[in-house]
Parts: C-alpha cells; structure tokens; sequence
C-alpha cells in the first residue's frame, strides 16, 4: 500500500526507472470530466527533465498513454491507467551502485528494508516515479475545476540556497512563474537564482531551497477535523515528494515567536462573507480550509548526487569512496514546482469528493 | 474516517469534550502484549490538565477505562476499546460561543463544513481529543516495546517563543524532560521558559514554540518508498496535533542553505553496522529508517485562546468581539510534549507491523 | 482491522461478551441527521435474548448509550461512539471451556490463531458482538430514510429446518413478519415452526434455516463494478453473520439449472421508469442496482451448543467428551432477521454514500 | 475504490473491453519472490477465450507483460504492474448496444450510474477484466507457494445446468480437472456436459451451473473474527466474479435442514494435530481456518448473450427489441474455474499476509 494515496480520489503509482515504464492508476474520478492525453502532457513537460538550461541535460519525451478510463473525450468513472514508457536504459551508467550506497540516497536503505533493490537509476526512488503523481495530478485538476472552477493552486521557487524570492501569494500569477526557467514567482531574483544553480553545477555541488504554495479561491469546509486535515494531509503529501525536510503552513515556524493577541486571525463581514483581517492560519483552521488562500512552504535539500568522491560503503560492508557520475540536476526545485502543485490538487481532490460524500446537497 | 489513523496498527478516537466521554478503538493491537489500565493512566497524567503551575488549572483525573480486548493481563489481539468520562459538564461556561465565533479557532470552519457543532468546549477540535491518541499510543509504546525493546522515543521543549534550550537529543533523557514542569531537555532553560508562560499568562496572553523529537534504537527498514514515507507520515501525525504549524525532519528548512557536499551523510562501517558520519537525514533516507536516530521538530503556535477583547463575527453574520475567559494554558507546549511522543509512537507501530507482514522473517 | 466494516459509513465494533461492554464507533455519518437512543434501542430490543418463548431464556436490557456524536437530537459530522454495558458476569458458567474446546465453535481457531483468547462467553465471536452492528445500523437506517426515504428493507424467516414459508417479497409487511415470534414473514407457516424449535430445544438439540429479505424502494446506481458490487458486498457482509453457511440473490443456485432465455430479465418502460419483466437478477445487475427490488438469501446452520455429549479435544491435546448446558438459543433465525436487516442497511447506507461522492448531484 | 481489493496484497485492477489494455498493479507483494511472465502466462492461458471447443471461437493471446516491480527474476517489494494490450478492436460489432440495453447486462445500471459507458464490449463488465485478477492471482499462488509450500487451491466444474459431477475433493487433481475441456473434476461427466453446450449453443441459447472448490493444506489460523471472515471475504470475492448468483461455505443451504447433533464437526487428535471427523465446517471455524479442508460452491447464471430476439428498451426509453449476435462463450464455467481459484488464492495471500503481521513469529 506504500505507493497509494488518497482516500476516494485513490491513485496508485507504479514503475521504476529502468522497467518497462512508469505510470498510476487513478480510482476513484468521477464520471463526466473531460479529459484527454494532452491535459496530462501539459503538465508532465513541466516535470520532464532537459526543458531548460538549469535542469539536468537528459531528454526524455515523457509521452502519456491512457490505456483506459475515458471514452470519447470523457471520463468513465472507471479507472484511469496512465503508462509513460521508459526510455534509453542505460543501466550500465548505475554499475558501482549495484555495490556501493550513495550516500544520503535511499540505496541502502533499500537493502536493509527489502534485501533487494533495483540499482540502476534509483528504483522506486527515482524522480521518475513523480510522473505518475504529476499525471493523476492532471486529472484531480479537471475535477477540481468542474466542481469548483475558481480553484487556482499555484507553486514557486521561494528561496534558492540563501537566495530569497519577494513574492505576494495573492497576486503572483502563472505567467509570472513560468516567465523564467528556475519557477520563481519572483523574476527580478531569477537572473541571481539560475547563475547559482549554474555556478555550483559547474562545481559538481548541488543546492537546495524552498518553494512556496498558494491556493486561492478553496472554499470554505474542505479538510477533516482530528487525522486527516487538510494541512496533515499537504504535510504528508509534500513531505513525501523526494528531497524535502520540512513542510509549514499560514505563520509556520516563524510563528511560533508570536504572542496570541499577534497571530490570531480577527474575522470581519466582507459583505455576505466571512473573511481573516490577518491570515496566520493560512487558510485553515482546525483541520478545514476557511475560504482564505491556504499559503505553505516545503524545504527541499541539496539533490544528495555530487561529482567529487565521498566516503561510504558497499553492500558487502566494506568501507570504500564513490564519486557521481552521470546526469543530474544540480538544484530540483524549478522541476519540483510542478510536483508541489501536483501533490497539492491530489489532496484537495480527494477532500473536495470526500465532502460531496458527508456534506454534499 | 476523518477519526481514524494507521493502516495496520488502526485507532479510531471518537468523542467531544462534553458529552458522554472520549477514547479510542484500537484495531490491529497483536495478541499477547502485557497491558493494563495502569499501563495508559501513567501517559495520561502526563497529558492532564491542572498537573503543574504552567497548566491550566482545570483539574480533571482523565481515568481510563478498559472496555474491551485484554484478558487476564495481556491482549487478546482483539479490538481494545478505552473509555475516558468527561467531568464537570460546564457547558454555560461556552454560551456566547454558541453565537460568536472565536478567532483563530475551529467554531467558523465547523459551522462552514457540517452546518452545525456542538459548541462547547470546542468539541472534536478541544485538546481532550488527544486523549484517545495518547491512550492508543501507551499501547503502541508496549508493541514496540515487545519487538524491539531497544526503541526509544523522546519529545522535549526546544524552544518558548524565543527561548531556546540546548539539547543533544543523542544522550537527553527521560528524567531530564521531567526534571521540569514545561519539559524542555534543557533544565537550565527551564525557569526562564516557565517565568515567560506566567508573564505571558498574567497578561492574558499565550505564547508558543518548538518542540524536538527523537527515535533512538529504531531498527533500518521502517518506512515505505513514496507516499508512505516515514518522515511523510510522521509529518501528517504532527500536523494532525491541534495548533502545530510546522514540521522538519534532520536538517529542516536550515538544511536548504547548505551545499550538497556539506548535506551528504557519509556512510562508514562501525564494526557490523553501517553508520553515518553525520545525520542531516534525520535518520530516515528514501523514506525507510536507516538506523540512525530519527530526528525531527514541530511547530506550535501560541494558543487561540487570549483574555483581551478581539474582532470577529456571529453565526448570523454580523462583526461584534469576544474576549476569552475561563481557564487555559497559555502555553499548550508542556503538555503536547507527550502527545508528540505519542503520535511517534503510533506511527511507528505501525509501520513496524507493516514491514513484519511484508518483510518479516 | 477485522472489526471494521465500510469505506465511507465505516463501522468499528468492540466488545468481548464478558468484560466492560460492547459497541461501535460509527466514522462517517453525515451531520445533522436525526437521532436519539429511542432510535438504536427500538432495534436493539429485536435482537436481544429473553425477547420471546423461542430464544433463550437468559434476559438482557442491553441499554445503548451514545457516548458522541449527537448534539441537541441530531448528528454532529463526528465519531458516534455506543456503548452496551455487559451485566451478569458469570464466568464460572465457561469454567470447562477454558481447557476443552466446544465443537464447531470458535474456541480451537481462536486459540490457534492468537495463542490466546478469553473463555467467557465465546469472546468476540460471540453473538453479543452483533449489538454493535444492530446499533450502527440503525444509524445507517436514518441515513437512508433522510437521503432515500422511499427504502425499505425487511427480513423474514424463509424456512426453519424443513418447514417452509411462503412469502411474497413485494408486499410483505413489517407488520406481518412481526406478527409472530420466530419473525416469518408466512403467519401461518409460524405455529409449526414455533413447535419445531420448541421440540428441538426439549430434546437438547438445535435446528437452523434459511432468512430472506428484501429492498423495496432502492434507487438505480448503487453498487460498484468489479470487487464492490453490491450483491459481493452483501455476500460479505451476511457471511460475516456468525452461524451463516451460504449466500444467493435473485435466481441464486436454482437459477443454475435455467437456460439464459429462460433467466434473462426483460427490459420495458413503466411510463418513465425503466423496469423488468421478470426479477431473477435479484435486483442488481452488473454489481450495480437496477431499481427493481433487491432479493437475498441467507443459510443458517443449527446452533453449535447443544446438550449431549460430543466427541472434543482439549487445549492440551488430548482427545476428551464435551456436553453443552447453560441458556442458548435452540434456533437462531428469529433474532437473526433483524442482524440480516442490519447489515444490508450498513451497505446500502456506505454505497449510497460512496455514490454522492463520485456521482452525486 | 471499486476496482481495489484486498488489505495488504492490494490489487488495482483497469481497463475496459475495449481501448488501450486491461491490467492490474499488485501493491503489497513482498520481496524476492521468484516471478517470470511465464507465471502469469500459463494462468492467463487457461481463462483465455478460443482455447477450446467449448468456448468463444474468439482467439486472443491474452500475452502479458510485466511493466514494473521484478528485478532479476524476482520480486523488488514494490509495486507489479502487469499489462495485456487489447487486440482486435471490433467497436461496430457493438453498435446497436449504444442505444439498446442488452438484458440482463450492465448496460443500463451503468447508465443509470454513471450517466455514461464505453458501449463496445461491455466495458469493465466485460470478462476481459478477469484478465488483471487472473495475473494477479498467480502472484499470489507464489506467495502462498513461498511462505506455505503446502497450499494447493483447486476449483472445477461440479455442475452444468442439471448435469451434476461425482468429485472428492480431499483427492481430486489438477490433472483430473485439465483433463478435459469443460473442466469437471469428474471426467466421467465431461462428455455429457460438453455435449450440452454444444447442444444449448446451437439453439443460440445459455446455460449455468456450479464450480465447487477445495483449498487443501491450508494452516489454520487464517482469517479474522467479525467482519473479515475467511468466508466472508471469499463469498466476497466470489460474488465478484460476472454472472455469479450464490455462494455457500461446508454444509451450506443444504446443512440448514440438519440438527445441530448432525452438523457439529467433533474434534479428535491425529497424532499431534487437531482434526474434525466430519467437515460441514468447510474448513472455517469462526471465521478461521482450521486446518481442515477448506470447500465452497459458487452458482454461476447462464451467460446473458443469447443469439433470439428478446424485449429490451433504448437509452432513449423506448421499448424495442434486441438480438445479442457476435461471438460468445454459451457457457462460461469452463473459463470461470480458474478465475474462481484466481479470486481464491487472492484472498488467502491477504489474510496469510495479515497473519504475519499481526501474529507471526
């Protein structure tokens, strides 16, 4: 059950990096949406690898197939499988891993989980496995704006490294984001951001960073008192994305030096609605969205493969040194943005039917 | 399902704070545990209101009840229920809430998704739900116990608003979090943290901080690639404790202004076991436990509930104010300190029974 | 998670026979519907023992209370927890079974599987545990009643042993069904059913039957294809009835002997309505219900405790005699209807709400 | 959720009759089990179409592939998805099923479900989605192979229409049973049986009948007490096959006109080993094996296509008529046997798996 989420708008995720292909099976659309294989390309070329100067060179097409689930343009209520088929094996480029562990790489812990793992490209915990996510993600996205068209979840690059991004979560747009290949919703920072990425690639370093998340127009009522509210469920989701190590929502850690009388949110008549003068909570309060824009941001670590030798270990249990080799991306985060975005639409899906079910007319 | 939490190891808490009583279900508990009420009553306590100077001075024994599921002493690998009575039912103590909606609280967001709530005490929103996790989670702490007695889990206050303690979560221990009433691991911070709540509380205000975790003794292997990531789980239970608003695992948010080579956790061989050189992981990579000591911190806002007047609006829509009485902590952070551990426990438990079934001997 | 039962009206029993008490947590009502504990005790009352002359003699109020859930008479959104003290305590009457296990009881694959279990009274395998359903059910009813308040389900004794009753599933009534103790819905079948059981019982004997029930009033769409057809969740659901053998709908095996010209259910229009001809589909077709009436079967087997001596083993291994005594039901179709009511309310209530989520308005 | 089954060894099938595939993912098989296409292939094989004289002369491959989850011949713990490719695409064939509901088909329950439905082939209710169940079932045959090399699952023909078979369960063989096309376990009956398909075939009619099964050297412990019964949830599994109509476990519908005296199964030591004398139980005690052979029957309708003209009405809700034409099995019980064993070893994968966790060693 490891690699399913949801708990009506249910994907299952499948493939490993090198196998036939990679792919998800969402259970659980509703009948009725449209959708065909180009709302799920749009959104997988956003994650696909070699788009842009600051991600890793390799290419791959990332072409989709449906393989069923819709019939004339329109979703049948069944599921959806969705197939990405794997590309240029080149297994033996992942030769020395079939015996050392890269370090802070899930190489080792594979083994000490499974007895066995896949060597080449990671397996499961390859960033190739986010493609089934991005996809299902695609569709949670239709469903959202049938039932809900004003919904808008939007990612951005926050901070690269020590490298912060302005930007205001209630007016930054799509195009602002997309007008610079490293994803910030601030471009007059992107210049600085993609000649890092560019300066600690050329050092066989990598970075990290954080990026940030805004969904406005969710309205009020969607979350879940007690395990599954909404911000558990986000935390979840973000923190199961590849490479991150911390997720906070509305004032976050820095809140925690607030007084009360400073973090609470005063609610005020905005005409027929109840709005927040301040919004701390970030647009949820005991576990349910309250109409305001639910704003968070997710840490994402340095990507852990480098090009200079460092100490580890083998399978056999021997110490030795292992340099990296190969293709990779020196920062994840503009490839990431998708993959927050992707995570976030799942979850609200699965919410937004969840509600339909207890609350609905 | 909103009440429920865990795939094999599965607790169902129900109850408001006024009412019959609150408590858990839990299915999944493997037979033949050494458990008894005492076993639940000593976690309780720690989670009591009125148990120190830094608390609310509301006094309630939380005793427990075991309904179901043990015989003679020990489990019977049938559903345990526990059932804990509420006392001194005060519900006029909430009659404007009934009206008005307290700011940075759950009463709007309740009304917004179910169209109703029961409004006193907050109902499945009061922290007295916690009692239920804490109780499941004592049960969790003796499986764990019984498969591996090497495990430890220890939660302590990191930092009060801005004061922060000093603690190496390698050698803190128990006695020394219980050494003082506001549980932080640092004694030394302890009476400047513990002067700073009843400032902060005098002036009918609230404050709140950080609290630290640490899994020491936790074998490799726990944990499932993608979704159900041990730190990805570990952060919804997190998220799921009333007024959390953050969370990091190993190097958190800092870790994302370090280079790749300063991040990497460099494995090298102690005698048998593998180890690594630092732990900027957190002791989780690819989301599996790799037997270092799972690290991780949690974000609690200063409590909703002040004593000064506050803008806001009734259920019929109209701006008034409200300004909180009776009795609260103004620092919620002494007493989550064992619900952290307890939502550790918990998730751990679960995922140990998880790897047994697929990958157990 | 054995004692769970739902994915969206989800069900969790408790409860030895022997021990604090037995009851259910219900996750998954939607609020504001109506509900008292006049609601849960009315059917309550028609599964109890000591009901009648023929069921045993030994007499329990079984008195519910609902710990949670409800506010001012109606649902809250919130775990609906139910609590059936257990009275009368009287272990000594199992003294023998601690050691000798009673055949064709749970007692060997008890002990079998967890090494363990409580003697008291059958545990959880007990009929008492079925309190917990009954209860959850009769939520489930007011569920139905609110969104589908043209349902109606009824159960009936069809036979008792070899004595048949002869009973039109279109226009029985409640009030013939409990016009007559052992619940058959052929009035004038029950006089020799009644001196059958009457007959079994004086010869310290047991005798079973078969119970059938209808849906009158089921809205087309319910069910799912694939593993959650309705008629599958049904199957389960009456097959997790203790003391149940088999399980068939509409046609069920005599269908086996028809050709399809003869078993095929032809289609016409009834005004708008969409009906058939004939109904040996039972009411479903392809998992999903096509709006006729919904018709089951249920086989039970004659109680296991009967008063003369048996061929057994003991826990130790050794081959032993065996003679049943205290108070049992001779035949337990008459309390069972309303168990059989009870758990087609539960599926109904879970599929209609599994519907509104992904099909709904 | 529809297309989900099982708790641990979770199966995710897809597709419809008609479009890109049909297939499965196996979520929850353990690591390092050995697994090749030619496992599955020689499953798939049996349930095919055209694969003999009394089956659909529609010849499909059925050829599968392993997409995921194997690495070097064995199992890697993550997830196993297994494509077949539709061939023939025939969508006119089903052209006047656009508007015309077939009876005693999905068509219209679909419809009046989903508001739509893929017309060719009948869509997910199509036998072609068997395909993904069969694939995964014997995964989890080599499962049950690895962790209980004892276990042997074997199912056959016990009655066509009225033609019944002489089968022993505790010593009929496979061979027996593939010894003939119509695959009864007793090749004495074959000839008449296969002589009534063809018969009812030539008349462009159907016929039905009963597939009885045996799980021989299952350990007891098996199953869960209340709501998971092992035959609860193979009454589940087996009411999910298409035009299934009746279960029953041991004695059945047959057993409820026996006095308890007759059916209670006495316990008596074999050497070492707990044993019953007789077997009503079929093997289930409590819902948990007991060691004893484990039997059950399950009613099969005769196949809804017939090739006269039958009374049906349009999606238009008309009334009209419709004669079924194409190619079609006249009797599916030939093919249905291994889908029966399929649906069981799926079941007894999950609960030994469920087992382990909860009390293995």
């Amino acid at each position: 059950m490891s690699s399913q989420l949801g708990q009506l708008f249910r994907i299952s995720t499948f493939g490993e990096s090198h196998g036939g292909g990679v792919g998800v099976i969402i259970d659980g659309c509703p009948p009725l949406i449209p959708l065909t294989e180009a709302d799920l390309q749009v959104e997988l070329d956003r994650r696909r690898p070699g788009q842009s100067a600051v991600t890793t060179p390799r290419n791959e097409a990332d072409a989709c197939e449906i393989l069923s689930g819709t019939y004339e343009g329109k979703t049948l209520g069944s599921p959806i499988a969705i197939l990405v088929r794997n590309k240029d094996h080149r297994p033996e480029a992942y030769s020395e891993m079939v015996d050392t562990y890269r370090p802070s790489h899930a190489d080792y812990t594979y083994d000490a989980k499974f007895g066995t793992r896949n060597p080449a490209g990671g397996g499961r915990s390859s960033a190739r496995e986010t493609i089934g996510r991005v996809a299902a993600a695609a569709i949670a996205k239709k469903v959202l704006a049938h039932f809900c068209p004003q919904i808008e979840t939007l990612a951005w690059v926050k901070s690269i490294q020590n490298i912060p991004a302005n930007v205001d979560p209630l007016t930054v747009t799509s195009a602002d984001i997309e007008s610079n290949i490293v994803r910030t919703g601030d471009p007059a920072a992107a210049d600085e951001m993609i000649a890092r990425i560019k300066e600690v690639r050329s050092e066989g370093n990598s970075i990290g960073g954080v990026i940030e998340c805004v969904v406005r127009g969710c309205p009020p009522g969607l979350g879940e008192p007690v395990f599954d509210r909404l911000e558990a469920d986000l935390a979840k989701g973000m923190l199961s994305i590849p490479a991150t190590k911390g997720f906070e929502v509305g004032s976050g850690f820095a809140g925690t030096t607030l007084k009360g009388s400073e973090h609470n949110d005063p609610f005020y008549m905005d005409g027929d609605t109840v709005r927040t003068k301040t919004n701390n909570s970030g647009g949820v309060q005991g576990g349910i969205s309250n109409g305001e824009p639910i704003i968070f941001r997710v840490a994402f670590k340095p990507t852990a493969t480098i090009m200079s030798s460092q100490a580890t270990v083998t399978k056999g249990k021997e110490d030795t040194e292992l340099k990296g080799r190969g293709r990779h991306d020196a920062c994840v985060l503009p490839r990431a943005v998708p993959i927050v975005e992707a995570m976030t639409n799942l979850i609200l899906c699965d919410h937004l039917l969840r509600h339909r079910a207890f609350c609905g007319e």
